[in-house]
C-alpha cells in the first residue's frame, strides 16, 4: 500500500500488487477523501469551522507486542484502537488513517492481509478511511506506525491541560482488565488463576485482544462542554492521571473504593492472590477515557452520556498541585499514588 | 517526544525528559498550530479553501540506511526530506511533522537528538513545525517513521493521473548523483574511481547525504497550473515514470541525450567506466520532481520557474499507452525503458 509506492530490495513489483489489493479492499473513500492510495501524499478536504487533530503511534514487535500472544489481527485492531482512543481522548471525530509497515522477510502476504483487516475492523465502525502509507522490508522484526487524523469543531478540543481545582474525575468502562488478559496470556499465569471461571478468562483475553476506543462519547464530552480535561488509559491510571495533572496544573485524589472493577477481574483477583485495586491502576492498554467534569455539570453529563453499555464512574476529584496526588484507600487513609509503569507484554521467556 | 507519552519497559521518566527538551528545542508552534507536542494529539486549523496532503513514511536500520555510511544527523535529514518531497510532488505547502521513532537500547539521549537536528535542519527553510510523535523501544534496529502534512489550495493538488499524450516531461536538476554519491560511500566502490577529483567526489556524497527537497517549485507548478502531474524521484526515473503512465493511462518516450547529468557524475562515470546515463536512469533518493507539462505552457514554465540555481530539463513527451514506456538512446534507436530497482544503501559487507 502506500501513499508512495516504495521500492525495496528488488519487491517493487510484489508491492504494487499488494498496494492495489489493499485499495480494492479498504480504499474506499470518503467524502472528506479527494485522493486517496496511490499518489505521493494523500488529499483530503477539512471541513470549514473544525480543527485537525492527529496522531501517530509506532508498535513494535518485541516491545508492544508479542505473536506468540497475539495473533496478527489482534496487533493490527489494537494498533487501530491505541490510535483512535488518543483521536476520542481530544473529542475529536476519527477519520483517516495511514499505515507505514516495516515487514521482515519471513512475514508472508497472506499475514500482512489479516494485519490490515485487523487494523479496518476497529476502524470500520467509525468510517475511518485508509488513505495512504509505506510498506518496507524490515531487517529484523515487524513495525506498525499508524497515524490517524480527526477533527473536532475548531476551539472545543478536549486538553490535558483544563483540569481546575474540584471538577470531578471520571472514568469510563472497568479498570485493569488488559492487563489481567495480559497476565492469562503469559506462561507466567498459565498455571496459577486454576479456580477462575471459563468465561471470565475469556472476558478479561478479549478485553486485552480486542479493547474498544471511546470516540463516540469523546465527541459528546466536547460537543456538551461536559469535560475540562480528558485523556485516554492506554499506560495506566497512575501514569496517565499524572499528565492530566502535570498539565493542569493540579493534583489529586482518588477514591480507591471508587474504582470499577469487572467481576472478571475480581474474580481472577480472587484466585491469584492479588490486590483488584493495584491491578485497576497499574493495567495498561484499557484504553478507557479518563476527563474532568466540573460538578455543576455531572448531572448533564449522566443525562447526555447515557447509553446502554456505557458504565461511566466518578473515581475522585481534582485538588491543589501541593496536594499531590493520593490515593485514599478503602480505610479512608490518604497515600501517594505510587508511578508505576505498564510493561507492554509479559515475554514468554519470563 | 509526542503527541502520546509512552511509557515502555520503565523508561516512562527517561522519555518524559526527552519530551520536554524536543518541545524546548524543537516545539515553535506555527500560526496553525492549536495544540503541539504533549496532548493525545496534536490539534491543528486548516486553513478555509486548502485541501491537506498528508504522507508518510518508514524508514529501516539496514533497508533504508547504514550507520556505517551515514550519521544520524543524516538519516533524519534524508528522512525529513523523503516526506518533503512527497508534498512537494503534491504542490503542496508543508506544515506539519510527526516523528515516531522506534529506538535501540544502544542508541544514546544524544545520537536521538542528533537525528532531531538533522530532522528539523530539513525542515526549518518551509517552517514545518513539529507537532507530535511517539517514541518507543526496538529490540533490533532504529526505525524512523515520519508523517507531513502539506496544504494546497482546493482542487490544486499535483496528481500522478494527469498526463495527457503530447505533454512534455521536465525533470528539476541532475539525476543520478545521489546513486554515485553512495556508491563512493560503499566498499565496493573505495578503491575504484581513483581519479576522480576530491570536489567532485564531495559533491556527490553531499548530493547523497544532504538531498533537496522541491517544496517552492511544486507550489509554483500548482498555482500557476502549469503541470499536469508530478511525482518525485524517490525511487529511480524508471520506476517513477512507470507510475506516472500507469494512472494516467499513457506510454512516454525518454530522450537518453537530453538527461541531466552533473559534471561530477560523468567524471565518477568515466573513472569507473560506467554509462552516466544508466546512472542517471537507476538512481534513487535524488529527490528531483519529475513533471508534464502541455507543449503550450513551455513558455510559461521557463518564465514562471526562472530561479538561480534551478535546473529544468525536458527531457521527453508523453505517447500513447500502446507506445509503452521507451528510452531513445543517443544513436535515435528507440527500445523499452528496463524497470530497475533501487537499493538504498549497499550494506557496507557487500
Amino acid at each position: 500500500m502506500a501513499s508512495t509506492v516504495r521500492s525495496h530490495a528488488g519487491s517493487s513489483l510484489r508491492e504494487f500488487e499488494l498496494i492495489n489489493t489493499l485499495r480494492r479492499r479498504h480504499g474506499r473513500a470518503s467524502a472528506s477523501t479527494v485522493r486517496g492510495i496511490g499518489d505521493d501524499a494523500a488529499v483530503t478536504a477539512p471541513r470549514a469551522g473544525r480543527h485537525l487533530a492527529l496522531t501517530t503511534d509506532l508498535l513494535a514487535e518485541g516491545i508492544h507486542f508479542d505473536l506468540a500472544t497475539a495473533s496478527i489481527e489482534d496487533v493490527g485492531y489494537k494498533a487501530a484502537v491505541a490510535n483512535l482512543s488518543d483521536v476520542a481522548a481530544m473529542g475529536a471525530r476519527p477519520e483517516h488513517l495511514l499505515v507505514a509497515l516495516a515487514i521482515p522477510a519471513s512475514c508472508t502476504r497472506s499475514r500482512i492481509l489479516r494485519l490490515y483487516k485487523g487494523l479496518m475492523a476497529a476502524c470500520r465502525p467509525y468510517r475511518v478511511s485508509l488513505i495512504g502509507g509505506d510498506t518496507s522490508a524490515s531487517a529484523s522484526g515487524l513495525f506498525v506506525s499508524l497515524t490517524v487524523t480527526g477533527s473536532v469543531p475548531a476551539g472545543r478540543a478536549l486538553l490535558r491541560s483544563g483540569a481546575r481545582v474540584g471538577d470531578l474525575i471520571y472514568v469510563t468502562g472497568t479498570l485493569g482488565d488488559s492487563l489481567g488478559g495480559l497476565r492469562l496470556l503469559s506462561r507466567r499465569d498459565r498455571k496459577p488463576a486454576p479456580g477462575l471461571a471459563p468465561a471470565a478468562r475469556r472476558y478479561l483475553i478479549a478485553r486485552h485482544r480486542r479493547p474498544a476506543a471511546h470516540c463516540r462519547l469523546g465527541q459528546l464530552l466536547s460537543r456538551h462542554r461536559l469535560a475540562t480535561a480528558a485523556i485516554d488509559l492506554s499506560d495506566g491510571l497512575s501514569g496517565d492521571l499524572r499528565h492530566i495533572c502535570e498539565q493542569s496544573q493540579v493534583g489529586a485524589e482518588i477514591n480507591a473504593g471508587a474504582l470499577p472493577i469487572s467481576s472478571a477481574l475480581r474474580a481472577y483477583a480472587a484466585a491469584t492472590r492479588t490486590d483488584p485495586s493495584t491491578l485497576a491502576l497499574q493495567g495498561g492498554e484499557d484504553y478507557e477515557l479518563l476527563f474532568t467534569v466540573p460538578p455543576s455539570q455531572s448531572r448533564r453529563l449522566a443525562r447526555v452520556a447515557a447509553r446502554p453499555g456505557l458504565r461511566l464512574t466518578c473515581i475522585g476529584v481534582i485538588r491543589p498541585k501541593r496536594k499531590g496526588i493520593r490515593l485514599r484507600d478503602e480505610a479512608g487513609a490518604l497515600r501517594r499514588l505510587p508511578l508505576t509503569s505498564y510493561v507492554h507484554f509479559h515475554k514468554v521467556s519470563d
